[in-house]
């Protein structure tokens, strides 16, 4: 038994009390824990969701176990059978190109836990009208989750326009005032729009997590 | 028509778009602009919610429309018929008792649209028993807002154990570094809990919103 | 000659430089300090423009000095002749009705110089169909000023949208993240729209010389 | 259609609704992600502007696309044929020479609109002399635009002088307090010059879509 | 002996370690504090400079101990014989006239320990013509001392334009971004012009006896 | 049975839990909040230890329950019978009277729990001297607890010079950057002196828990 | 003697005077003047202990001094004999495997020093039966230390439950809000538990020589 | 003539205005904008210093102009003749090795201007013996220079202790709150020491300029 092993302690329980995989922080660990924490995952028969994985990490790691799943864009990587069919479906927006690998990463946690996140690319409102022409769209899902960096102000105007739940992620686009995301993500607490609900700066995983609490309570209870 | 009356466009629009009532936001409008707003709505047949209204404008308003209601530990103002019959509820937690003005408002907010509130009030983690006594009491509601402030860690603790959407509102208490409540809000964004969604500090408002965009997705779609 | 009047040193060649009156910054003066400014002014034959008077200050001003004009929305203080034809006009938005002290700053600055403001109030994207309802009226206008608290995204939506010089002016308005205006700052620099400009937190006289200066140069050069 | 296309939704309508074309921010795109755009605007017939792209990503765009053209001082890509004969100018100003790229990215940004900017380098306030030789030239364009780091202190002075609109870059030079641009940036907006217009660090792009939207009103109605 | 008495415990040998006064700062401090203090200095000799003391506590402190003298612009108290025949000289500018209760202290402080300051008030950089004027007779003294809020540039400006000492002292004066003083504070640090000296915001008395140790070093050594 | 009472849910297991009785927090408490929790306290048997409490509330409370003491310098109101022998001594260190206040919570809190705190006031870092020469004396306590506000560094020097553990406690004195006690706290945490331990701004309370920690364990099992 | 050498001067009375070594902040270093300090403590008999040596310059300094010990996780070198036989225990807990690095340095510094830890690792409250579970486990340690990321609630949580010294350490893991270990850190301050000790962010052997500082108290006196 | 020359505009004059050369701040320039600077300085007959130049970038100017000096721990480019016997000197002390490039660059910057400074090295306050065994050493000098980094309580116990001008010099040594200076800055600020006067973080020249403003004030009045 490795250290990494001794030193490791899931939370195995995860599903069973929250219903969701536990993902492990890939920004922080070694390639040898990371491999630790896949291997009792598997004997568990659990599925692996790692976060934060750059693509040296990745290469390394899929050097060890080559059945493991790659997703670049979303820096995550995944191991064991995920579902096939989406059983809820919601609507990912970005505000722009530089927001797709935050919602990559909420779109991989969601299909780890059988929903589908359609994704609605590009429509910051610096050009309104990309947002304004698909509101009918839009209209059609139980969830909305929006990606956006800069001032944020998608998710205010999309929760002015709209009644569902509003998740929202800042990111870290942006140089200046907006470099690490802190203004968007202050600018969607402070919105004018009501209800918004925000998560931390890039955390695609907690917004798909907030997400599935939310569709598992419609799906149980309805 | 008065100066106040002329600067005044409501959002009438919002009950059908969003399904909720326009709020006005009490703490740097004049007791004339809250009249205006009052007289409008009232003209419209909506309801009127107006939060943090301090006690000195609350009793100049109600000389001039002794209708009105006041609720002093919410600090807010209601005109207008409230709905009578719940038709959902959820829980409220709160850490201790200086919680409780955000709870007030975010409970207001909820009976405002006919949802009821279950306060379950001094639960903060530093005597845990108190809320782990509690679990099976909590995993009847359909959603978990958590009023904290200090270092907000409830939140983490609570999302950790149940299932349920939780919304945390973080809150102005505390001093030193935790003063203006921030330490709370960023604790709740950065909590090791997968799934917290978060509102701007003391937004009892805002979670009671949020709650109701979960709550009437249910009721629609089930 | 009081030692108000001897340590004070007014730009009186500030009309001959820049075209503007000195405006008197009122809030850390005392009366005795604003009095002798206001009769060095007339002595020079010069407007007098004070900014951030409070009540009990205008009140003291006015006992010694009846002829001056104290407008209490932009606690502003003028004496003197203002130009009563205006040579010029533009709009100034606001987000919602607390905004509207910093307007009535902007608004009273402008009125020194000859420009009338046209104040199109509460249009905040909370509720867009308010503003995009008025598009046509706004495209008449040479500048914009948009004035907005809370995470203040008007100004980028109405940048977005209308090709203009836009003068953004955060307000400090708002409650936790968003108290003392720093989010509206933030997001109006941080604006995904191309092309803004901003002014400090409340500078509702700044905005207005920055709009006197674009006019001024439009006036004698086009 | 490759990924990078489908999630391409670019505003190419700005140029219609605000008379400028949309610059492709290129920090946080992909080389991929950039071609897309590329080709997409060149498709349309129109102009590629793409800011605060590094040489290795500069040149890998060259081999796929030769005919674009790499600006190093300002970061800068466009393609496609930019205006030949200037309809307009202004003055440059920075404060040290580690300003220029921040003015480099201004001036290719006025370039793609058909203005020119001279530039005037080096004249920060530590050497007055610099600045107050060349008054009499510089009162001669309609609009300054100053980059200044470290305390940025070039921008007040010359707001303090000259009557024109002013447009204050601040630029993320400096270390310690200075360090990453805020000093500058909220001494431009903390000024004692009254009138003065600030844009994001850095944001030599926005500065120059600012100047447009004031000489294109100008242009257009004087 | 009183419980203020108990715990105080005064450093009075600082006049033989550094040759200045104990100053007692006032502000949280009580008036039975502030007493215990004047009555320990008054036995061993020793001048009382109390600074920071509001007229409310100073009234209060007359009333016990009528020889004391309040000096209310500064907000300082003083008891006992001053040096009536400066020994040195220095000059003391301001910003502007909110400058000036700092201004003053440094003054009283000052002139604790023989040194007279000259103030030359109102010569901000708005009007940069107040201070270019003046060049020759600032060149007379050894120490300039510039209090200056907003963004501080007044410092800057000095410095590089003369070769003596310059001590900045930054003013709480503005509102916004410059509320509090902070972006006077880090202008001045961030300055563009060499050798320029900081104290913390509002410490006139700290810039006193940082000038005062120069002065010293000169008439004890030169 | 109130709604105060209703609402209440102390931690009344927490003395055979942690030795400690809860401390009420009384700044956020209404009067009616505060005679809520001392019924339930004192209906339990145990001590009422609140902190935080204004004159004006201290005054109110005394009206509804005589029996309570108020110690006005500390802020702090008990009820109940404290121990009257010490079972232990520590010292505790002030830099100036200013810091007074936050020690005497810390040692009301300390009574509360049966350990005597020595107050040797006064010995800030500006007079070494008044430190170095009673090393002897604070050689012997068993525990240091240093309270001091501006640059804090009074706890470095400490904690370099003895021993026992060193308990921080930054306090909120001081103006400009050191206000409100950050710098303090930083400078504490920062510290290069070895082994020194923080608790939050002004929290004597937390700092007297600290020390009983610590002191419970050596009587338990030294 | 080389420029390290002369411009050394380490505190060699440390062990004298406050039982520690003194240790070498390793990462603003060069491998010289690490050396040179290695050298001047073998001379005088003295263990070394340097941390924060990154690889790189580990690899350099067994080069010159084939006898050191380079602790990999730690990022650690020690030099000397460290004590075999341990006279004391202590529990060092973890909220997650990122935290280990931290914990390690802490378990190094108190090795040298003859204390034990026992690493209890991976029990963040996201997943609390994971700490409850060791509840009795734990009760029998002197000293808990406490190392933890994102929002740190595990050190409240702990201090919640348990009576002895609780020392925190706050991780500089996380992203956004929680990057740099900030949040954890002003959590942790903040804490709702009474008498939690904080040290610096990711400061590992200022944890140790507090419990140090702590466990040898209790040696000398129990 | 480059770009590079074009661009150009030294303050030539600086040394009849302030006497002192202009330094060039290499962090943010070209080795051609060096180049350039350093001809145009040449051709003045004028000293040149160059600050912030690292190892890669003093490379490739040697290889232009061989005859300029490296300096490496100062970071530091010379080139011309410097004054061979100093007029003055001054003492500098730095709290550890970690502090020393900062002390160099003041050190250079002093030596360019005839000024010699004295290294008293790693003398921080948690061995106070180290300080306090120096201080009729100390006494001899006219200035004290003192850079430190940490909690920065260095300069606070020398200026409490010696009479002489101390400028003090935060340094960017640290981790966690105390990590870019920011803590050793507010500290020096915040002294409760009376007359320290700082510069910038990291900003060895600019301490040794205001050494200079001092020195030369003597050398030419005393």
């Amino acid at each position: 038994m490795t250290r990494e092993d001794r030193n490791l302690n899931l939370d195995l329980d995860r599903r069973r009390r929250l219903g969701m995989v536990e993902a492990v922080w890939g920004a922080d660990k070694t390639v040898e824990q990371i491999l630790a924490a896949a291997h009792r995952l598997a004997a568990a028969g659990e599925t692996l969701l790692a976060t934060r994985v750059d693509e040296t990490k990745a290469k390394a790691l899929r050097q060890q176990l080559p059945t493991l799943c790659y997703h670049p864009q979303a820096r995550c990587i995944t191991l064991g059978t995920l579902p096939t069919t989406p059983w809820q479906r919601l609507a990912l927006l970005t505000g722009g190109s530089s927001d797709l690998p935050v919602a990559a990463e909420a779109s991989i946690a969601l299909a780890c836990h059988g929903v589908e996140a359609e994704l609605i690319a590009d429509v910051g409102v610096a050009g309104l009208h990309r947002l304004t022409a698909r509101l009918d769209h839009l209209a059609r899902f139980p969830i909305l989750i929006v990606c956006a960096g800069m001032e944020g102000s998608l998710a205010t105007v999309v929760a002015g326009l709209l009644p569902q739940p509003v998740i929202a992620v800042p990111v870290s686009v942006g140089y200046g005032v907006s470099s690490g995301g802190h203004v968007a993500l202050q600018g969607m607490l402070a919105s004018c729009a009501p209800g918004l609900c925000v998560v931390n700066i890039d955390n695609g995983y907690g917004a798909a997590m907030a997400a599935l609490r939310i569709l598992r309570m419609e799906n149980t209870r309805g």
